[in-house]
């Protein structure tokens, strides 16, 4: 079986100008990064605002195994399917982080011959989006500390700054330190932490602005913290939204990309889904809708968390929402969450797939009752039996529920046929009446008690004392009003990744509330989530190398 | 007057393919990051070994005030001077950091009609190049903690680990941290620290290695920590210098801009001159040597510093010397040698010029020990009176030193004309007989007396009880035949800011020694220099902006 890096690198690439022409785009919209890559320009990016719009298509999974459910590759593979069959369909996906890439996954650019190209560059610096994103968080940062030792006129409250800094890697080690120390000269000592990029404040405001007048609002809007009277200090306090705006300038545009089989993809902004809110940009999927028939989304993990993100956080946000929903599920999964150990998922089991398929039950009644036509994707494994096979198509029957099976790691867009059938069959027979699972008015709580409950399927939600006292606080300031972002394990309906299939009678316990608002959003902190991951005990890196010539190894 | 950001954006830059076609480098040789800035192909560098070199003239200066003396603005004029006068010239500049322009200085990519553009971009993210370095260098900061976590097989001493981490920012408050924090899962507790990027090893690596190979060789090199038995443990044993190189490999392609008047500028590379070795790379000053009959380049800050850098620790991975030295001087800053204070520096002072004279005869003097041909360029600033200008002119006379008064910040090509011409006059009278100031075979303390008592003029060279400690471990490692990179003060010869014009009698003492092996130079700590700057009061972030359609506003 050959690698994803050695499929991807004997591919001929197109001039993205070419795979741009597809879209009726000129160079002269394009802001080129090498051959294969380019950003849109604002001014194309504002000239299509009266376009129509085409069908959304959101592609998301049930609770994942660690190692993924190929959900970036089904929604490659339908993409291309669709432009196999002569119809016009555009990717929207999310970047790829540095840190899972060095750490576990060793890339996440969808796989076989279902990828995005290059695939070396996408998962590595890419055109920056990151880096600029990690810089103005930390330029952020900076000014803050800066603040607090020349003489702190705002009078921020240094055991009260809320701002974190980041980078774009897995480093623990940063998770909780303390900084300033070393006398006068190095500042004020007071504890801080890392996060990742993916999910701090920043990277949600540049994938939930409409252009870059909104960007440096949402930029100014940032709480960074509280001063000596508890109230909070906003970035517009400091003035530097401007300086933040233009480190983000050239990041806001969307990157365009190719698929294997050549479909254009707009790949731009990396939001995790277990702690943020995983959806790619507003402006990438707007400018996706404007420029093709089909656009082919996709939110993070499992439909718990990104697709609910993506419904209830980011929908508000676009002109539209989707049009059909797939949820991507594996017979490998189906089996996890039926109660087999990891090590022999390969191995036939019809009752475990029985059991395990109440997950995917749960998570297409969930996306269903957001009234939006549900089809499901099964991702093929080699390990897959017939008999296991037949099983799942049977219960899918007994609910009526349209299923497919794709082929398109092994296949391409060959692979993605009948699920591309099945969508475009699914879209004509019903149509979508989008309604948000909770409205602005409900309070923090009220809010995360509907998630709870009608998503997640748990018996109540808890609030750790500090939550409490913070609703209070953020009830006050005006913040009850925003939508929740959840920050919870990807691998059960509940805060705890070992509770499995679709558990119920479980409580989901909140221990902390942090303010987003220049995002437009509350983080909710669940069970032991962490927002700074690590590195494991051999990390892909290890296996990474650059030939003598500049060929990447080591990627998947 | 016109500010530099508006000269720039009032500037209609050529498309970069029809510079690099100046230089017989086509479209295929190029990786476009936009229409204005390209990297140049590693297969074309290659290509290019064969290519006859061309004439070096290398631009430092005489120590400046803390609103630098215009060197890389001359740099660039004096290039667009000798393109205006029918030659073929090409410079080869540094990248600015982004610490300082979002600190004091708001920019550094030249100014006036002596610019290098797009100078937005050149200014903040360019093509990625700092922020890959940066990557790299905490990846391998977050290994190290990573290894320490997983059972530490190598047996690293978490007090000895000497690497630490970098962001590109002003920021002093990370000097001095404490990391690991927050029980198990957090790491192991220790004391860390960051620096600014360009002061990095990797950063350093980047600018001497000659290829991808060499780069990952040197990356092997680091020296990140030593173990329970202090022994040095190198990167190679982590084995990461592979993702590390695989990180680096499009950073280590010179970039290709243009200046104002349309002059090829490879800006590649951007350590600082005070605390690391100040110069580009030495691929992009090679593949200009083999592009161009000249190339124009700089070292950082004062000639004591980066010119000295250059000589002694570039130019043996160059594959030649400096054909002569420009060294740029303004008669503000010799009245600040001669004792006047900075408020009053536009204010005639013949005296204060004579006695100030003083520095630059010495940076002078010290040149022409290497063996190589010296211009004084006198960059006129509007506050010039005429019998200051005749004055210095006399003193230089006195000394038979060509010198040649600029006005390219308000002229552009015009304002070079008569010191490229005095430039030319003197490479064709006299030739260069480069003699580096010390030998490999020379101790360390050898090499920083040498440089102390020939270069700085200083009376002694002191160690502290860690240094002198410090030199008998690493003449025990094999270090002690490496080249000392000092890090001093730029604003005097001494290791105290305070001691202007040319100090006698002074001692320098090395606080402390950090082995850089990778890059091959070890640093030498003078004075209270410090590898992390902070910001100040008002930062230069306040003044920055971008428009709705995504103009720059408030960089210099």
């Amino acid at each position: 079986m050959k690698t994803d890096i050695s499929i991807a690198q004997e591919t001929k690439l197109k001039p993205i100008v070419e795979i741009a022409a597809k879209l009726g785009l000129t160079e002269d919209d394009l802001e080129l990064y090498g051959k294969h890559k380019a950003k849109i320009s604002f001014d194309k990016i504002q000239s299509l605002e009266d376009n129509p719009l085409g069908k959304l298509i959101l592609v998301t999974a049930i609770n994942p195994t660690p190692a993924g459910e190929g959900k970036s590759t089904v929604t490659i593979g339908l993409a291309d399917a669709l432009n196999h069959q002569g119809h016009q369909a555009i990717i929207a996906l999310r970047e790829p982080s540095l840190g899972p890439v060095m750490g576990v996954k060793g890339g996440a650019a969808g796989g076989g011959y279902a990828q995005v190209l290059p695939m070396e560059d996408i998962n590595l610096h890419f055109t920056g989006d990151m880096h600029a994103i990690t810089t103005a968080n930390n330029a952020l940062a900076a000014l803050i500390d800066n603040h607090l030792q020349q003489g702190n006129e705002l009078g921020l409250d240094p055991r009260r700054i809320i701002w974190k800094r980041v980078l774009d890697l897995n480093d623990r080690a940063l998770r909780q330190i303390t900084i300033g120390l070393g006398g006068p000269v190095n500042g004020l000592p007071r504890e801080d932490g890392f996060d990742i990029t993916v999910a701090s404040e920043i990277m949600a405001i540049l994938c939930l602005a409409s252009d870059l007048t909104d960007l440096k609002a949402r930029l100014g809007k940032i709480v960074l913290g509280y001063n000596w009277q508890q109230e909070p200090v906003y970035v517009s306090d400091l003035q530097v939204e401007g300086a933040l705006a233009l480190l983000l300038k050239d990041a806001l545009k969307p990157n365009l990309v190719q698929t294997i089989y050549g479909t254009p993809a707009l790949v731009h902004g990396g939001p995790f889904a277990n702690i943020a809110h995983g959806c790619n940009s507003v402006i990438a999927t707007k400018t996706a809708l404007h420029l093709a028939d089909y656009t082919v989304t996709e939110a993070g993990f499992g439909a718990d968390l990104g697709a609910e993100k993506f419904l209830d956080i980011k929908v508000p946000n676009l002109p539209k929402s989707p049009d059909a929903i797939v949820v991507v599920a594996t017979l490998r999964a189906l089996k996890m969450h039926g109660g087999v150990n990891k090590d022999n998922l390969a191995q036939e089991n019809l009752p475990a797939i029985k059991a395990g398929f109440a997950n995917l039950k749960r998570h297409v009644k969930n996306m269903i009752a957001y009234g939006i036509p549900v089809v499901v994707a099964l991702n093929r494994f080699v390990s897959d039996t017939p008999a296991e096979l037949a099983l799942l198509e049977t219960l899918c029957n007994e609910l009526e529920l349209p299923v497919a099976l794709t082929e398109v790691w092994e296949q391409g867009a060959l692979g993605g046929k009948v699920l591309a059938e099945q969508v475009l069959a699914t879209m004509a027979e019903k149509s979508s009446h989008y309604r948000r699972l909770y409205q602005d008015q409900d309070s923090l709580q009220e809010k995360a008690e509907k998630i709870v409950k009608s998503i997640y399927g748990g018996k109540s939600l808890q609030l750790s004392a500090k939550a409490k006292k913070q609703l209070e606080t953020f009830a006050k300031h005006g913040w009850d009003k925003l939508p929740i972002c959840m920050a919870k394990t990807q691998y059960s309906f509940s805060d705890n990744p070992a509770l499995l299939g679709a558990p119920n009678d479980f409580e989901v316990t909140i221990r902390e509330f942090v303010p987003k608002t220049g995002a437009g959003f509350v983080v909710a902190l669940t069970g032991d989530v962490l927002t700074m991951p690590g590195l494991p005990k051999a990390p892909a890196a290890l296996n990474m190398d650059v030939t003598a010539d500049g060929q990447a190894k080591g990627l998947f």
